[in-house]
């Protein structure tokens, strides 16, 4: 029986694992048969040796943050939000799981929304931060 | 007390509602005090008037279609992904969202992920789709 915390504790290990390149406690939280979504470029990885060989190579010295999970154990899927820091420069991700019986990692779709100027027309309803 | 269906539903009725440019059925699922974040543009809109105003007067001919939505009931919070049809355009769309004791939305923050094309170094590992 996968609970709410074991949802949690999935996503919060593969993080932590990813931002110490600890490629074994990484690999702990992924089905065999992982697929892996990228909706904006269009690419697809399939199983768990291509993703971690994806995300060894990865290039730059990037650092990882969680900002917010959120854990749905009826569904057994969750959503996180990370925050990336690249070179200095600050960058939003967010991140869909879905998990197996087991409880571990089977779908990923990741975003990484990029900053943009507000259209003009709405000043009078925002305040900018 | 709040159900996971609870959450659901009124995540659909949001989205149903917004479809249909229905207000005071979109107004119904928002708390008075709802806080609206963009981050990419870092915009912010507080309260239930000014939201209203900002989704009846949004320009452009859009339609939504939800593809996703986690329902997290221990933390009173969902995310959603949505897929806007706008002028034959399709973008992609992830909204988070906060419930207030009585299941309200409390707080809703939005990504826009745009299209981009992938970087050189991983052709060996990913399809195309």
């Amino acid at each position: 029986m996968t609970t709410t915390a074991d949802l949690r504790a999935t996503v919060e290990s593969y993080w932590t694992a990813a931002g110490h390149r600890d490629w074994d406690t990484f690999a702990a939280t992924l089905a065999d048969e992982v697929l892996y979504d990228l909706p904006q470029t269009r690419e697809r990885i399939r199983g768990k040796e291509r993703y971690l060989a994806f995300n060894r190579e990865y290039p730059g010295d990037w650092q990882v943050r969680v900002e917010r999970i959120v854990a749905d154990r009826e569904g057994l899927q969750a959503a996180a939000r990370t925050l990336f820091t690249v070179d200095a420069q600050e960058l939003h991700a967010i991140h869909f799981f879905t998990f197996d019986a087991q409880g571990r990692i089977s779908q990923i779709t990741d975003f990484w929304p990029e900053p943009y100027e507000p259209p003009a027309g709405r000043e009078h309803l925002v305040e900018r931060y």
